[in-house]
C-alpha cells in the first residue's frame, strides 16, 4: 500500500514537510536547522541554477569565489549592516587547536568581503563596471527553520556589481529584478509580483530593496528573489573608489542581487496538491515517466511491451525521462510515487495498448481521469512534448488565476483587515512607517512590496486617509 | 611597457604566484590562507567541473548537498579519522549570540556526516548502491599555504558511495580512479600517474587510498585527486548497515574520492613557461583571441579589418574566442596579456594580412616566431579548430616527454639520493615503513604511489636489499 500524505487543507504546514521527505527532495541534518539536499531535489536545484547562470552570462556576468569567513570587523563597518546581520552570525573563534585573536564570521551575504576585494581590484573608471556573481553557501542563525524556505545554511547565489554611476547601478538593480521575473514566469512557472521594498524591510545598507513576491499554496507571501541598490553605502564603508576620466577620485557605486534554495520551496508550495509535488516541466529533473504494465507470468507480453518501450525512448532526444522498470511493484503504487514526486507526464503502456498502437498519457497537473488521454505510438515523441509546453503554459495560467482570484483591492480598513486574512491585498499607502507598523501590528501582515506597474494616478492610503502615489500588495508572509 | 613576470628558474615559487596574480586567475583574501578566485580562474574551475560531473553522471552518480557544519562528536567516531583532521579544524563555538552546546566544525571533509544520513537512508540491500557526490568548499587549517594548491578554505568535489559487498566498493574506488586519470590526460593535458597510496600515506580512515601523480615544470610531485577504498570502518562508526537477500543485517562498505581547485595548480604548473599560463584548449575559458592591428589614424583601414573580424567570428561555431579590440593598446602590449593569460590561439590580423586575405596564427604553446604561420582568411575556422586539436596533443606530449626525462630508475641507494632530487625515481619497494621512513628522513623524497601498472616479476628494496613485489614513484611533493 501506498502511504499517502496529509491533505495540504488538513495541515499546509506538515504538507509541506512530508512531500518533501517522502519525495526526497531534502532531509533534516543532524545539526539543528540545517538541510540536506538529496539528489531529487539537487537535480531540480541544478536546473534552477542553470536556467539563472545562463541569464547571468547572457548580460556580461562571470562568477568566482569569494571566501566562507569574513573577520568580525568588516561585518561591522557598515552600521545598518551590522545591526541586521550581528544577532544572526556563527561565529568560528578556535582555528588548528588555537584561539584566534580575531574571531571569524561564517558570511551570512558578502558585501563585505566583496567590497574589500572590489577596493583592491578598482582602480580607474576603465575598470567598471565590475559584474560578478557567485554561487555559495551562507549562514545565518535562525531560530525557527523550515527546510528551503528558512534554515541556517542555505544555498544561493548572490551577484555583487560596482559601477561609476548611480543611474548605471539603478539600471542594473532593475536589470537583475527584471531577469528574475522572467526566470520565475517562463521558468518555475511562478507568477511574481516585481516591486520595491518599503524602507523598513529592505536590506541591511541597501538605498532601495527590490523583490519578487509570490503567492504560496495557502495564500501566504513568500520572497523569492531581491536586488539591491547598495548605493554608495559600502563604497564608502570599504574605500572603493575609481579615478574618473578627469582624474578625480569617486566612491563606486554598487548593487548586490540573490535568489536562493529558497526557490525551491516556492515552486513546491505555488504548485503542489494533495499527491504531492508538481513540478514545471522546464526544470522538472524528469520530465516523463514511462511505466510499462505487465500482467503477472506473461513473459511473451513483457518482452513486446519493452521492446515498445525502447523504441520510445529512442525518439525522446531532449526530453528528461525515466523508465520505471520495477515490475515487482503495482502499477498504481508506481503512478503514486511519480505523482509524489511531480514529474510532469507520465506514459503507461501495457499488451492491450500495445495491441492497438497507443499508450496511455497522463499529465500531472491535471488529476485523475480528467488528465488521462490515449495517443497514438506512432508519434508519441511530438505529442510528448508538445504536452510538455502546454503543461508549463498551464501551470502558469493556473497559479495566475489563483493568485488573482485572492487577491483583493479593499478601500477602508476595516475590509482590509477581513481580505488580508485571506490572500493578498492591494490597496493605497501612503509610504509612512507609522502607517505600516499599525497595520503589521493589528493585522500581522506586512507591506511585500509597491509594485513596479502602478494604477495612473493617486489615492488614499488604506490606514491614514492621507495622499497616497503608490498601491502597495500586503500579506501575511513567510 | 608590459611589466614582465620572473623566470621559472629564478624562483619557481615566486614565478607561480606572480603568473596567478597577474593572470588574474586569483587573490589573496584578507583572511589568512584564503583565497579568491576571480574571474578567469573561476571560468577554468567551472570548465574543469563541467567536465568531472559529466563523467560523473555517465557512471550513475548524483549530485546533493550535505551541511557544511559536522557536530564535533561525529569527527571523533573514527579512531584514525579524528587523529588526521583534528589539527586542523576551524571550530564554530558561537552562534546567534550564544555559546553552543556542542562546537560544529566546519568540514574538512564529509565521510563523517554523510555517513551519518547514509546510515538513515539505507536499510535494505535494495537502496544500494548508493552513489552521491557534492560540490563544496571545505576548510582546513593550514599554516603553509599556497594559492590552489594548499589553502584554508578550498573548493573541490567529494564523491561518497555505499555498496553490499567489499568487491564493489574496490570497483568503484578504482572506476573513479580510472575517470580521474581519463580526465587529466584528455583534459587536462597532465601525464598523471595513478596508483597506490602507502600505509603512511592513506586518507585517515582508509583501508587503501589510490592516487593520481603528476609532475610539475620545477619536477616536484603533485597529489592531484584521490579515490579511497574505506572498506567498513566508516560504516562501523555511523552503523551503515542493510538487510541483506537473507534478511540479514550487514555492514556497507563505502568509498569517497576527490578532485579540488588543486587541479588548478596543477595546471598552472604542469604547462606555464616564462610568458605566463598555457592553457590547454579542451578546458581554456577563451581557446582563441582576436587580435586586429590597425595603423594609427587609419580609419578606412580599420573599418575592413573589424568587418573581416567580424566575419570570421561568424564562422567559429563552438569555438570560445575573445576580440581584444582595445586599440589604444599596443599590439605587442595585447599579445603579451594574452600570452600570460595562456589563451591557447592568437589570430593577428592587419590591413596588409587583409589585402592578401590571410590572417597571422600564433600557437600559445611554442613561443616565438616558430609558433607563427600565415593560414588563409578562406577555411580559417576549421585551421582554428585542427590545431587546437594539435596543442592539445602536443601539450601531453611535451608534459609526458618532460616527466619521461626527468624520471629515474636507481638501482642502489647512493644513486637513489642522487637522482631524487632532479626528479621521479622509480624503485623497487618491500613495502616496509621503516624503508619508507628512512628514505623520507635522507631525502626528504617520499612515497608517491605504487602505480598501477607494474612490470612482471619482483625486484630488491631500494633501502634494505629484500625482496620488493613492487615499484613505486618516490619524489619531493606539494
Amino acid at each position: 500500500m501506498f502511504d499517502k500524505i496529509i491533505p495540504r487543507s488538513e495541515d499546509y504546514a506538515k504538507w509541506y514537510t512530508q512531500v518533501i521527505r517522502r519525495a526526497e527532495m531534502a532531509d533534516y541534518a543532524p545539526v539543528r536547522g540545517c538541510m540536506v539536499v538529496r539528489p531529487y531535489g539537487y537535480a531540480l536545484w541544478e536546473n534552477v541554477k542553470e536556467q539563472l547562470d545562463s541569464r547571468f552570462k547572457a548580460t556580461g556576468h562571470q562568477n568566482a569565489a569569494f571566501p566562507l569567513f569574513i573577520p568580525m570587523s568588516f561585518i561591522e563597518k557598515e552600521a545598518e549592516h551590522v545591526e541586521g546581520f550581528k544577532p544572526e552570525l556563527a561565529v568560528v573563534t578556535h582555528g588548528g587547536g588555537k584561539k584566534l585573536e580575531e574571531p571569524l564570521v561564517v558570511r551570512p551575504t558578502s558585501e563585505t568581503i566583496i567590497g574589500y576585494m572590489y577596493s583592491q581590484w578598482i582602480q580607474s573608471y576603465r575598470d567598471l563596471p565590475v559584474l560578478i556573481n557567485q554561487w555559495a553557501n551562507v549562514v545565518r542563525w535562525e531560530l525557527r527553520t523550515r527546510l528551503f524556505i528558512r534554515t541556517m545554511e542555505f544555498f544561493w547565489q548572490e551577484g555583487h556589481t560596482a559601477h561609476a554611476t548611480h543611474a548605471e547601478a539603478e539600471e542594473e538593480t532593475l536589470r537583475i529584478l527584471e531577469l528574475y521575473t522572467d526566470f520565475a514566469l517562463n521558468e518555475a512557472a511562478i507568477p511574481v509580483i516585481p516591486g520595491r521594498k518599503s524602507e523598513s524591510e529592505k536590506f541591511p545598507g541597501a538605498l532601495t530593496s527590490y523583490t519578487i513576491e509570490a503567492m504560496m499554496g495557502d495564500k501566504r507571501a513568500l520572497q523569492a528573489g531581491t536586488s539591491h541598490d547598495l548605493g554608495q553605502n559600502f563604497a564608502k564603508a570599504f574605500d572603493i573608489q575609481y579615478l574618473d576620466a578627469n582624474q578625480k577620485q569617486q566612491h563606486c557605486w554598487t548593487t548586490s542581487w540573490g535568489v536562493s534554495t529558497r526557490m525551491i520551496g516556492a515552486i513546491i508550495m505555488t504548485h503542489g496538491d494533495d499527491q504531492g509535488l508538481v513540478l514545471p516541466p522546464r526544470i522538472a529533473p524528469t520530465q516523463l515517466v514511462i511505466v510499462p504494465i505487465i500482467p503477472k507470468n506473461r513473459d511473451t507480453d513483457k518482452q513486446a511491451v519493452m521492446q515498445a518501450v525502447d523504441s520510445i525512448c529512442e525518439t525522446l532526444g531532449e526530453v528528461r525521462y525515466h523508465v520505471d522498470d520495477r515490475h515487482d511493484y503495482s502499477p498504481g503504487w508506481r503512478f503514486n510515487e511519480w505523482e509524489l514526486k511531480g514529474v510532469p507526464l507520465r506514459i503507461e503502456i501495457g499488451p492491450r495498448d500495445l495491441a492497438k498502437q497507443q499508450v496511455v498519457l497522463a499529465r500531472r497537473d491535471i488529476p485523475g481521469r480528467e488528465g488521462k488521454a490515449f495517443t497514438p505510438i506512432a508519434n508519441v515523441a511530438e505529442t510528448v512534448k508538445d504536452m510538455l509546453d502546454t503543461i508549463q503554459a498551464d501551470m502558469l495560467k493556473r497559479a495566475t488565476e489563483f493568485r488573482d482570484m485572492n487577491t483583493f483591492e479593499p478601500t477602508t480598513y476595516d475590509s482590509f483587515k477581513e481580505v488580508v486574512e485571506e490572500g493578498f491585498a492591494r490597496a493605497w499607502w501612503c509610504e509612512n512607517a507609522e502607517c505600516e507598523e499599525q497595520l503589521k501590528a493589528e493585522t500581522q501582515a506586512t507591506i511585500r512590496c509597491i509594485p513596479i506597474e502602478q494604477p495612473d494616478g493617486d489615492g488614499v492610503c488604506i490606514v491614514c486617509g492621507e495622499t497616497a502615489q503608490d498601491i502597495a500588495v500586503f500579506a501575511r508572509a513567510y
